[in-house]
């Protein structure tokens, strides 16, 4: 039979296991889009992932953009890069807008990515659970796992889906 | 100051809600996949999804052999068609073996996912972090994240990336 304090001390232990079940799938995935970059040729990432279809680049930049955009979502501060909000989220491939080198994105990429794990050591479960700031008090009230732990939940699942793409470029 | 017992009953609605993210996580997936359905032609699913890479078909019948194998790793039972894995686990698209109709394929996806909705309504939040079935208990022990919760989380980014794919399909 398990006392109280061995009962809360389980709780916890397990709420801490389901955040980091969520933050490993986020990093496994990172990893992977780290490991397509060492691959591809610049060549390859200029080019379109299929005919008509949005070119690396920009799926690169869409993706950093994306993860630069958790830093105020999840309350973490302001994006590092807020210029690409326009270029890569706003705005499609074909726009007339100058991109960023390949060279300067993964860099962007590196460092968002770098910024948000910082973030991410010094945030506890509770606060994983609490509101994002795009939810107001009153929605959260009736809807609690509209949290910061489901949007990381929503952008790896989104990283996953453009990863799918990227993937074609590499000709496997 | 809250009693011992609203401690226990927030640490238990705390893990429900963990298991709530990680199953409409893999829901909406499912509802992508199913949007993607009504809306792409037969001849745009007998095509490939960019130049020789994937069809649609095998792409199909690939999430849908994966989901099939949720069933015994999740201990819910045996696979409703194991004639998939052989086609579309085990062996790429291109390979000699007759692949079902899109129709069929379509029918098992359908049935494989009303399966599974149907264990995971009875499933609890202790069971689904209990350990699944392709892990030994020597393992488990030291690596606690190798539940049955985690095996969704990693099938439904699957289920992301391989969508993103077949929405080239979609012309959009």
């Amino acid at each position: 039979m398990k006392t109280q304090l061995e009962k809360n001390e389980g709780a916890s232990a397990e709420k801490e296991l389901f955040v980091k079940m969520v933050i490993d799938a986020w990093e496994t995935q990172n990893s992977r889009v780290d490991k397509l970059l060492e691959d591809v040729s610049i060549e390859q990432l200029q080019a379109e992932t299929a005919p008509g279809k949005n070119s690396g680049i920009y799926l690169l930049g869409h993706l950093t953009a994306v993860s630069d955009g958790l830093l105020p979502i999840l309350g973490f501060g302001e994006r590092l890069q807020p210029e690409l909000e326009n270029i890569f989220l706003k705005n499609p491939d074909k726009s007339e807008l100058e991109k960023p080198s390949i060279d300067e994105l993964k860099r962007y990429w590196n460092e968002i990515n770098a910024a948000l794990r910082n973030h991410f050591d010094k945030t506890s479960a509770d606060e994983w659970l609490a509101k994002h700031t795009a939810v107001s008090d009153e929605d959260f009230a009736k809807e609690p796992h509209r949290n910061k732990l489901n949007v990381l939940i929503s952008r790896t699942n989104h990283q996953s889906y453009h990863l799918g793409q990227l993937a074609f470029l590499t000709g496997k």
